[in-house]
């Protein structure tokens, strides 16, 4: 994996784009509604359509391990119906007011609504898939959201946690942000007949680039800038959220510096706390966090050799790139 | 239906004691964990058991319609977890510290892991359903949920709505209430092998006596004591939430007393919302929605003329009654 550029996400996905509208119209279908207040609300999540990557890895993860069926764009949209549920309740954590370059439901309509929105979308989704004939989504998927959650619930536990070990960072980033990009190509992958075998090798592709995802969303939130990036950023630091980077820190700096970033941490203060970002570069926590994720990349890329040789192995590999390099 | 004192709940459902034993141990397995934080939220939850009037009425469905089987302990199991799921959502709504007599989930640990929490407790909903063999209640339930949060966003918007109808009460409370009690009595009837007819009497029973519990709980919201009905109190008028009672005295109170209630209604000032609570008794408001509680549970008493002659349509009406006559 080089540290080349990747191509634009829209380039990258091409091959697949025909099937991406059919799970834009599963997704439009699945959260159409004539009630009121509810419909505008949906009207309203549809404004922050992101990148659609979880949908894609499922389609070229069908059609690496056979074909693309109906039931996969259904599937797809009610993965990213999922994922959106919970960008709407992590926008209520976090107290952000931006996302994806348009105002949160928390902050357009309040935390209440947006609670209730967010178990909507959940309920959507649960819905969509029983009605599924093939039971594995229904029972994988239930089982993938219980997990994110409880790795929002470690992660929620672990604020203000200064002592929080990598170990504990990594079960959650795997429970609370990977565990749905391995569902996204594990349901690709049975869905479109693959072998038990083929199945694990996706599943743990999607693992692999979802932490790594993970990390560099971690990265952004402490360099990005909000204009570029689209989103509140700043939140980890100011939620007291002990990331890889700033565990990277923690782990190479030492007496006042040290001492400086613990108090940071804990301060109420936004410019104190914000206060210890040039540490990072000045540490190379950042640098170090990005080769954490690089491995990751290495790793999946490790994973395809379990795969059939086909074009969409390539183009899984150009997704796991996108991952590391994307700005936003 | 006569106003006479119905008989402790307990003592009511005796004939179904066992099964309800047996739903305690399905609650009991599908709660278990051994994730730490997570575990320590699924233990305090269970502090909170309530009524289980739900899975009782799931349980006797059973057995008016055929016999229970094991199936039932379960999906009367998941349609407790699903209440108790939107019980910690609703307590961060309304901001409430007590909920059966202890402290709720966002007193207790904030309300990101309520959220969070909450989230968790439906997503194990939905993986218990998924996992039975019958797919009736996996596709009805999941449909059931996003019948509540539809509800429940209604009735969040229309927060402050002096002018709320009657039509739109009725269709909130329907919505996020009685539809869980009907699919309470629906799933216990399919699952006994129930005619389509039975099961829709059951249903609409549910649906009658749903509405009749809500009206009660607007009732004891207003003139309870939080000592005796084991939760925080108060909170629709703290939200401004037009309840039954309220819609009832904006009907009948005129001049400076609908004033000085629309005022109130608006106000920021705790002492000044709960002094027209007063006006309740002497618009004779609170009797005007009993009766109209009252008469739900007639409605409900026809429904009963479509099932089977067993004892358990005679305990179907207790219920009904203990729903009029509980305190809490």
């Amino acid at each position: 994996m080089t540290t080349r550029a990747a191509p634009p996400l829209e380039a990258l996905l091409h091959p697949v784009r025909d099937d991406l509208a059919a799970v834009e119209a599963e997704i439009a279908r699945m959260t159409a509604t004539t009630a009121a207040p509810l419909g505008r609300l949906l009207g309203h999540i549809a404004r922050f359509s992101g990148k659609r990557l979880r949908p894609a890895l499922t389609l070229i993860a069908a059609r690496l391990f056979g074909d693309v069926r109906p039931d996969h764009a259904t599937v797809a949209a009610i993965i990213e119906l999922i994922h959106t549920a919970t960008l709407v309740h992590d926008d209520i954590l976090d107290e952000s007011a931006m996302r994806r370059r348009v105002e949160t439901v928390n902050r357009l309509v309040g935390n209440e609504t947006a609670v209730l929105l967010g178990d909507y979308l959940f309920a959507t989704s649960f819905k969509e898939a029983a009605a599924l004939e093939d039971r594995f989504a229904s029972r994988y998927l239930s089982e993938i959201v219980a997990i994110v959650c409880r790795g929002e619930i470690l992660q929620t536990h672990h604020r203000n946690d200064f002592d929080l070990t990598e170990e504990t960072y990594f079960r959650i980033i795997e429970d609370k942000t990977a565990a749905l990009y391995a569902a996204a190509l594990r349901c690709g992958a049975v869905l479109a007949g693959g072998s038990g075998a083929e199945c694990d090798a996706a599943s743990a592709f999607g693992l692999k680039i979802g932490c790594a995802f993970q990390i560099v969303d971690d990265i952004l939130d402490l360099t990005g800038e909000e204009e570029a990036v689209g989103k509140s950023l700043g939140t980890d630091l100011d939620k007291a959220k002990m990331t890889l980077p700033l565990l990277r820190l923690r782990e190479r700096a030492g007496g006042a510096d040290l001492d400086r970033f613990r108090r940071a941490l804990q301060s109420t203060d936004t410019k104190e706390r914000r206060s210890i970002l040039p540490l990072l570069g000045e540490y190379g926590a950042i640098e170090s966090a990005r080769r954490s994720a690089e491995t990751l990349v290495e790793e999946a890329r490790v994973e395809l050799k379990r795969m059939p040789n086909r074009p969409e192995r390539a183009l899984l590999l150009q997704c796991a790139a996108y991952v590391m390099h994307r700005d936003r």
